[in-house]
């Protein structure tokens, strides 16, 4: 990405083993993410540009000397940020805050909207699945490279059960997955704030019980309709700007959770007497530990419980990429997969 | 409170009941907030002035035809807002949001830096204690009514337990009794950041393993020394004002929660990207639901295990109270004990 709208695809080297704990992974599928459009709005132009794409799954190509856990051939999920796997917040399942980790497309590791990738922590950071690039579960297997480990920290981080009602405030894959994961974790009233049909009849698909279509005042009069007047025990915030966060704070029932998983594009909030602090709301979230829910969410997967995949609506190649994030931008695609 | 500054002890009618739920009751003790500072620096001068206080122990006079649960001469320690105790929120224990309740000071519903008081609600409201107002335990039992039950829902709120470090922040009554209750939860390391020499003394008598008198930049970065740069696990913000809260962000370690029971003097405060989404820190606190901790915390000071009422350094009669005030003010007193 060059600058904001200007996508290319154009040819770098082949990525290489640089460290002992590296592994090189050929990407079997990787896709656009949410994320990856407010750089497309807003990415100031630069000659060098940025490698794209955090979210692949993937066939070992090359391991490190120091590599323990995998071999060649092994298919395998990367999670959103690379981690060591070992130190205190890795063991705390807060591999976003690892020690020696990081993110991709930053620090000379690069992007996965590519042919190959260079892992570092490769033992750390890669989770080794069964089954393989042919068995049909490709698109599902990649949601836990983000979009469904994301949604999940949402309904995890706002302590959603079968006690608490939810509201989830986005029809993107994230909110969607956010509704799939409120329902796993036992919610039986889940709203769904999104305007667009087809993406919330898939959220309804998911486990949606009801969906408000309008925004701002209007939909926070609209939860607060359907709730007594009292809002949601819990917020699932999947979309990162403000008018977003105000509906969360007015559909969130005092006592209530707000949990967060949209990347804010602000840098205050209200947060003060009338908002959060006179009815006790908690605000939580942030980046999902992907890695931590890869192997907790890989059976339900595996077996076919859930069908996160459905998220994707579209697949492209290489040459599709640029008119792959045009048609996620123009909302016509929900989210696309890339096929390289 | 006649405005900013300007406090005066005046004669007004008797209490009596007004709803068949009320009772009326004989203030024992009651006691300055550090919350009452606020409209002591900022109220707008208004020839009619308003009620103030909100804590106090004291003996039943009068009860409503409907009270069922007390009796004239009940020994009875008040909440800092009133409440049914039937409503869904009243089960819940958040009686702060009680569907019929309300705060004293407002709503026809006077205050009680004052001989007596009317109390709505008396059966939800009011919890009847053994012994009475010669037992000595009164300033304990008075903290009960805010400071001690604020403090322990910071770090109840917090998370507290015997596997998290803790910073408290703030070394007015409800700091140090936020450090009593941190201890009381389990916490081992507790660091305490207060510049008052004497008060902090009583925090490290109530647990707090370190103290740090610094501020800002220089505070958080010793708080950052002593923790291997990493912050505390939890953070309970108990100032109200925005340094508070800056602070607060920056002793904070990734994953963690700040609580915060100081009542906010901002709107809007930095909750964006850096400051709490990318290290995953919960923001979460508010008015503690007294009522639901008093029977909770009233073992522990009736056999004295612990000495809440150590927080009073100060005792004034009636015609003392605009010096308490100077004096909580000028913080020459910690926390000024009114005794009609």
């Amino acid at each position: 990405m060059y600058g904001a709208g200007d996508v290319r695809v154009i040819d770098v080297p082949d990525p290489v083993i640089q460290q002992p704990t590296d592994a090189v992974v050929r990407v079997v599928s990787s896709c656009i993410c949410g994320s990856d459009l407010h750089p497309y709005h807003n990415k100031p132009h630069t000659p060098a540009g940025t490698t794209m794409g955090h979210e692949f799954v993937g066939v070992v190509e090359d391991i490190g000397s120091e590599v323990t856990t995998l071999r060649r051939g092994d298919f395998v999920i990367a999670p959103f940020a690379w981690s060591d796997g070992t130190c205190d917040f890795c063991r705390e399942e807060l591999q976003t805050s690892c020690r020696h980790g990081g993110f991709w497309n930053a620090n000379g590791v690069g992007g996965c909207q590519a042919e190959a990738v260079r892992v570092p922590l490769a033992d750390g950071t890669l989770v080794k699945v069964p089954g393989g690039e042919d068995s049909g579960l490709v698109p599902a297997l990649l949601t836990l490279s983000d979009v469904y480990g994301t949604g999940y920290h949402a309904a995890l981080k706002g302590g959603v059960s079968a006690k608490t009602s939810v509201t989830v405030i986005g029809d993107g894959a994230v909110g969607l997955l956010a509704v799939l994961s409120a329902r796993q974790l036992g919610a039986e009233r889940i709203i769904l704030m999104g305007r667009h049909k087809d993406r919330t009849d898939l959220g309804v698909e998911f486990g949606a019980t009801e969906v408000v279509a309008e925004r701002g005042a209007e939909g926070i009069a609209k939860v607060r309709e359907l709730t007594g007047g009292d809002g949601t025990h819990v917020v699932l915030e999947a979309v990162g700007h403000m008018p977003a966060y105000e509906q969360a704070v007015g559909v969130v029932r005092p006592g209530g959770v707000i949990s967060r998983v949209g990347v804010p594009q602000y840098v205050e909030a209200p947060v003060g007497f009338a908002s959060l602090f006179l009815p006790n709301i908690t605000l939580t979230g942030g980046p999902a530990p992907a890695r931590a829910y890869i192997e907790r969410l890989l059976p339900g997967v595996l077996d076919g419980k859930v069908a996160p995949g459905k998220v994707f609506d579209r697949t492209v190649d290489f040459d599709g990429i640029p008119e792959g994030y045009r048609a996620m931008d123009n909302r016509e695609a929900l989210k696309v997969l890339i096929q390289p």
